[in-house]
């Protein structure tokens, strides 16, 4: 072989090995997720932000992101899971209550009876919650919510709550704090429910959820400093309250919101719409829409758990990125 | 020079660097604290809770300490710094509220009358902070209070209020960070009053911030989103409210706090004493005294501004470090 031919050789193996390169780092981001507009507006995004020389770019304090949790981190079909766990608490509970079986909406939620429960309206579910979440210490709490998670599985799938979160999503969550971001739940879900597990199935701290709070107050019993779960609540963070939960907690607007349903559609409003006419500032709103009736559900307008219908509406003139789950999605749950 | 002259010059300049570096390494610590009990019980708190080899080992995630704000990062003297606040916005606003100058609390208030604004209680109080507080939204208040700080001073000192932050605090919320802990503030002072300088001044980002909280609502002006600030009170983060404040916005116990008045009895209360008797994580509670009229302000037993009463008292018992400003500190604010 010449030298120029040995030498052309070399180029070529460069070549080769560039490409694999480039091509490995590609498939390395967020490798769920089919390659199409949703998951190149989330690199675009992220890019823009990250880079010092963007005209978008944004100091990695300032990179926050808010994740609605059911419906968006993980599953929330039949119902939400933490009505799985109120009933589980209920029956647990119900020896210390013979009063339930005769009193409503008790008496339902012990049968099981979920339509029948729906039926009692807002008023049944709050004497549901207040009777499953209140009246413990929050320490006893979170011991409860890791008991059940760890004895519990879903009616549909049979597999462990945990296991129904999202891969893609588990990829978002890890590809954004890679990028600086700091990773916080926005969930109408309880805060301290999400709390006890949301570091292990999310890496992400009890301090970075928000949720909806119950009142509370501290005691010293038997010498022991605890704080006690009353049954009122502080904050009901859904809808126009996820604003006020961002607000409350982090203090600052985030840059990327994602959520599934019109519960989120203020949230979403609040972090991509911007404060003036000087906020250039890149932002991303991203809902996820369930179109997966074979790997996962699919449901979107009217929906009585996760309805999707002013957010969606809204979605093309915001500029909201709508991924569609069967299309988009290489897979739904972890293996 | 034989070789073995040459060997033992060798460990000799070997020893000397190495004494040196350790000279050096103990004086970057915490510089502007004495050498002395309350250091040392610092400095051997941390190494026990970072040495993986350590019994009382905890991990970063789990390292989450909590700072008072007024009287334990900054100085509280003569009144609170927010107060003086409330003040100038007060007479910012007085043009369009000519009623104030009939109606109390807001005549004295305008007048600068302290002592006749104490004596409207609690009520007068609420109505100044109300008054100075709400009914605007988030981003305005947010720069109300920077426009602020910039433009105010200190009336005993006539520094900005910023430069009366504390160097030995400063240096020990860097030492804790650099070990790996997370830092919060929990005040009772306006978490958003707070969350207006605490970055630039303690490098406390606002989502560590926890404070007395206002009601907000969200809602939607000329197409903007935005967060309005309510009239009613979410949370009082003083007293029995720290652990509160802290379940509801960090969601776990602190392994160390720091405070210095009768408002932090519960927070330190609830961080140094352990869940149950499995529990062994070290904890560190820590008053600051002000004993030092010279440099800063003498203070403790029936204090209206930061009275320092029980949690003296409780402090042998519990082991809390008491930190004599005056003893401890060798000096109280940066140059």
């Amino acid at each position: 072989m010449s030298i120029i031919g040995s030498g052309l050789r070399l180029v070529a193996l460069t070549l080769t090995s560039l490409l694999w390169s480039v091509t490995v780092l590609a498939g390395e981001v967020l490798p769920s997720w089919q390659d199409g507009a949703a998951k190149n507006a989330i690199v675009a995004f992220v890019n823009n932000v990250t880079r010092e020389s963007s005209d978008g770019y944004v100091p990695p304090a300032e990179r926050i992101a808010t994740f609605d949790n059911d419906g968006t981190l993980w599953a929330e079909q039949p119902v939400y899971f933490q009505a799985f766990f109120a009933m589980a608490r209920l029956r647990e509970m119900a020896p210390e209550h013979p009063e339930w079986a005769r009193e409503e909406p008790f008496k339902s939620a012990l049968a099981g009876d979920m339509k029948a429960l729906m039926a009692s309206g807002m008023e049944g579910v709050m004497k549901i919650l207040m009777a499953s979440h209140a009246g413990v210490t929050g320490d006893a709490f979170h011991s409860e919510v890791s008991d059940w998670l760890q004895a519990s599985r879903h009616p549909d799938t049979g597999r462990p709550f945990t296991q129904m979160a999202y891969q893609p999503m588990l990829e978002l969550l890890d590809y954004l704090r890679s990028n600086g971001f700091k990773v916080f739940i926005v969930s109408g879900g309880g805060i301290d429910f999400i709390r006890a597990f949301s570091e292990p199935l999310y890496g992400i701290p009890p301090e970075q959820v928000v949720g909806t709070t119950l009142e509370a107050h501290f005691e010293m019993r038997d010498g022991v400093p605890v704080i006690v779960r009353d049954a009122g609540i502080s904050l009901i963070d859904d809808k126009a309250g996820k604003p006020v939960g961002i607000y409350r907690h982090i203090g600052r607007r985030p840059i990327f919101a994602a959520g599934n349903s019109d519960g989120d559609l203020q949230m979403l409003q609040y972090t991509t719409m911007p404060r003036d006419a000087g906020d250039t500032r890149p932002r991303l709103g991203l809902i996820l829409h369930h179109t997966d009736a074979e790997r996962e559900y699919a449901y979107d307008h009217g929906s009585h758990v996760g309805g999707l219908d002013q957010a969606l509406d809204e979605a093309p003139q915001r500029g909201w990125v709508v991924v569609d789950m069967k299309k988009d999605w290489r897979r739904i749950f972890p293996e």
